[in-house]
């Protein structure tokens, strides 16, 4: 958009709330004019931001607030007359912000460490601006279709098969959820079986649409073992998970998709968090297989550089997934619905977000080779932190390390002292790592993929490990 | 944030994407200097959106594009080298823009018409730039707790009980669908019961999950009739809709909850459209009984001026609601998970994005009387139109009109010369209008509730109506 002037008040930096301070008629006039608050509060907005990515390092990574904290700060009735949006900002510095738990942190090493890019924050806000809702195509043909391209796009990235169907959900556990309900609906089955080491949303979308699960037992390493599979007759839908949560482990999809092909089973690959890596040659073996799923997740808010939330759902079938979700009442019947692409015959959601524009923009601007930069760098980063715990006799590794998360623990502490040593670690708020189980043995867990993280702030946590296991031995 | 300098790079506005340019070492140095980019393209991608608001009334507001433009002006594949933001922006423009039905328009009427007010359009790139994920309290524990206070102040704002559970969705649909889940575990039964005039998400969660779903016909006015509820013997849940998506009938609730009390059913109101007119005291009979609900949806992304995605899903049962729901896994479990609120434990999804914030600052920018402005101002439009159509003998209303929305149609039309109506009216780009059917009956419905809609532009859309009925009757 060309042009647009400033008044005199906006050049001023004013910046006032909405409507409260309008007292037009109401029947007669719009409100005050449009783009007033962007050019009035937007630069100083875009200045906190900006502010916030440089100097986020040097606030501690997990929130030392207590719980209620933050709401007893609050008040507890919106106000009656509009306040100005700097009262915002300002009560999001005073109050918000001791309560956040810094995601976009160079030394946030917890779960899966993820980031916002900051072409990936810009498209956002202007995602926001243009709030075009994708019902139907015509509700948003760009939104529509630049989802399509994009997920294309990724799919292309990955390897995966030209000419699979992809949109975006929310989270993982949406598109899993959508991906067992396609699964039911095209096997009229009601089994969903997984390893024990799967992601607990496969069992919470099964609970949710009152379907049964199996848990496979996992081998050695952690991977799904294809001949504890079973007999698959019952079986709707086989979860593969490329990238566990808990170690980042590899099911044999090659040996899992003949089990599903043999006992007529949806398969589907949820690769939310390991998916990213794929685009790196030197990773492409971990999607050996992939390209038989039925569905497979990549969160492209996970490792791929894009903003809370954008999780892309591929499938292989999608007429099948069409005919689980596709349900157009009349008034929604348009001229075009036959010929045009709608995305809300494909998911749970009707109205959808212009979630693919920050995508396109974080692909646009780093593109392959800064997408494969920013995997490998994670990944070295990684396996330097697992070469010093390797090292070190007094820790031990507990898993193979695949890609960017190192499993590991104190040797000679008990399950209760890594527990503490792993509360002690994070309350310095120094870094912030998270733990799990393995085999009944709690671990900690180094999970490298925040963009900014350098090798210093790796080092950083291996001080701080060893520093508070120190003094928790001699305590 | 304070401080924070600009380089000279910076200051010449150049704009650059990311990793390309850079050839670090992968294993030592992290990208460039963080919010650099927020600082360089930041200012003219905030004067795109300023501008964007300013002239978006200049534009068609239905996208003249057909199936596939979009898609084919875009390349097959992401860029291998990462571009500058600059030419995002410029396809932005280019490309996408022709291709986007504007919802920000002023002389959008279609469906429910919608606004992302300016103060959430900043918050949400503040989420962005936050890029919190509230999997747990611990991880986000501002987003978290600003989800419960913004949910308990909308609750305030429109009279629901205090205490009640209140938390986000992306959309009305997946409100919903945690909703019927939530029943169904509650009641053990799978009947799930609506009028002929519930929103179609209904059925849609309903199918999803495997549960059955009875419609009861509806009334004159197009409410649900409590006579022809039937036996509820077999019913987990009735659905009764404040504001039905064809006419924006009010269900009679109280007659409901008497019927699902004696049944045992769980009572789901579905007020996604009219729950936000509930803050005006002289619409406040619309909620009658809903204070006996056991979960109601309201949608801050429809009528209470908040972008996309924020769906409001209240629980005076929180208990079985995180029944239905809860399943942490050991990685997941932390030490203040018994004391502190974790969200994901209410609903289908794990990873939650930073919704409250905008929500946050529509609700302090605008207060109440700000929304109440609002309100009014759409309902009085609406009534003016509605006043328009009655006092002329060449149309006809078509259903009484509680709020913002109004059904009518060319008398002397038929179904298929009313279809054809709508088809030039929005053909001309001029205005943006639906239909639906009534009882076998096409009909047009011309909805307001955009921010920056005149009455000059509701003017607008009755003279092209008129126009295009003129010429269509002579041709």
């Amino acid at each position: 958009m060309a042009g647009g002037k400033r008044t005199a008040a906006e050049q001023t930096g004013e910046i006032r709330g909405g409507a409260a301070e309008q007292g037009s008629d109401p029947a007669l006039g719009a409100p005050e004019q449009p783009g007033a608050l962007l050019r009035a509060a937007g630069p100083r907005v875009l200045a906190w931001a900006a502010d916030y990515l440089e100097h986020v390092r040097e606030l501690p990574v997990l929130a030392q607030v207590q719980p209620g904290d933050i709401r007893r700060a609050l008040p507890e009735q919106a106000p009656e007359e509009g306040e100005s949006f700097e009262r915002v900002l300002a009560d999001l510095d005073r109050i918000l912000l001791p309560g956040v738990t810094h995601w976009q942190h160079p030394r946030y090493f917890a779960y899966f460490a993820t980031s916002a890019a900051e072409e990936g924050v810009l498209a956002e806000m202007l995602a926001a601006a243009l709030n075009s809702v994708a019902i139907l195509w015509r509700t948003s043909p760009a939104s529509t279709e630049l989802e399509a391209v994009t997920c294309a796009w990724v799919a292309d990235l990955l390897g995966l098969p030209a000419g699979w169907h992809g949109h975006i959900e929310d989270s993982a556990s949406t598109s899993t959820l959508a991906a067992v309900v396609a699964a039911r609906a095209a096997t009229g089955r009601d089994l969903v079986v997984c390893s024990d080491q799967a992601h607990s949303s496969v069992e919470k979308a099964a609970r949710m649409v009152g379907m049964r699960v199996r848990k496979v037992a996992s081998d050695a390493s952690f991977r799904m073992d294809p001949g504890q599979l079973g007999d698959l007759d019952e079986a709707a839908c086989v979860v593969a998970t490329v990238g566990t949560t808990a170690t980042t482990s590899v099911d044999p999809v090659p040996a899992v998709a003949d089990a599903c092909a043999a006992a007529g089973a949806w398969l589907h690959v949820d690769a939310a968090y390991a998916g990213t890596a794929i685009v790196c040659p030197e990773f492409r073996w971990a999607f050996a297989g992939v390209d038989r799923a039925d569905t497979v997740v990549v969160n492209a808010h996970k490792w791929m550089l894009t903003p809370m939330d954008c999780s892309l759902l591929f499938c292989s079938r999608p007429s099948d997934l069409r005919a689980a979700f596709s349900l157009i009442p009349e008034y929604l019947r348009t001229p075009d619905a036959e010929d045009a692409l709608s995305l809300s015959e494909y998911g749970p959601a009707l109205g959808r977000r212009f979630r693919s524009l920050k995508l396109w923009a974080v692909l646009r601007c780093h593109g392959r080779r800064g997408l494969q930069e920013h995997v490998r760098r994670g990944v070295a980063l990684a396996a330097a932190f697992e070469q010093w715990v390797e090292a070190d006799p007094d820790w031990e590794l507990c898993a193979p390390r695949p890609f960017s998360v190192v499993c590991f623990r104190r040797r000679g502490f008990s399950d209760e002292q890594n527990r503490a040593l792993l509360d002690r670690v994070n309350s310095s708020g120094e870094v912030f790592l998270s733990g799990t189980v393995l085999r009944g043995s709690f671990v900690l867990r180094l999970a490298v993929g925040q963009y900014w993280t350098t090798k210093e702030d790796v080092v950083t946590a291996w001080d701080v490990l060893r520093r508070e296991a120190a003094q928790l031995a001699q305590s």
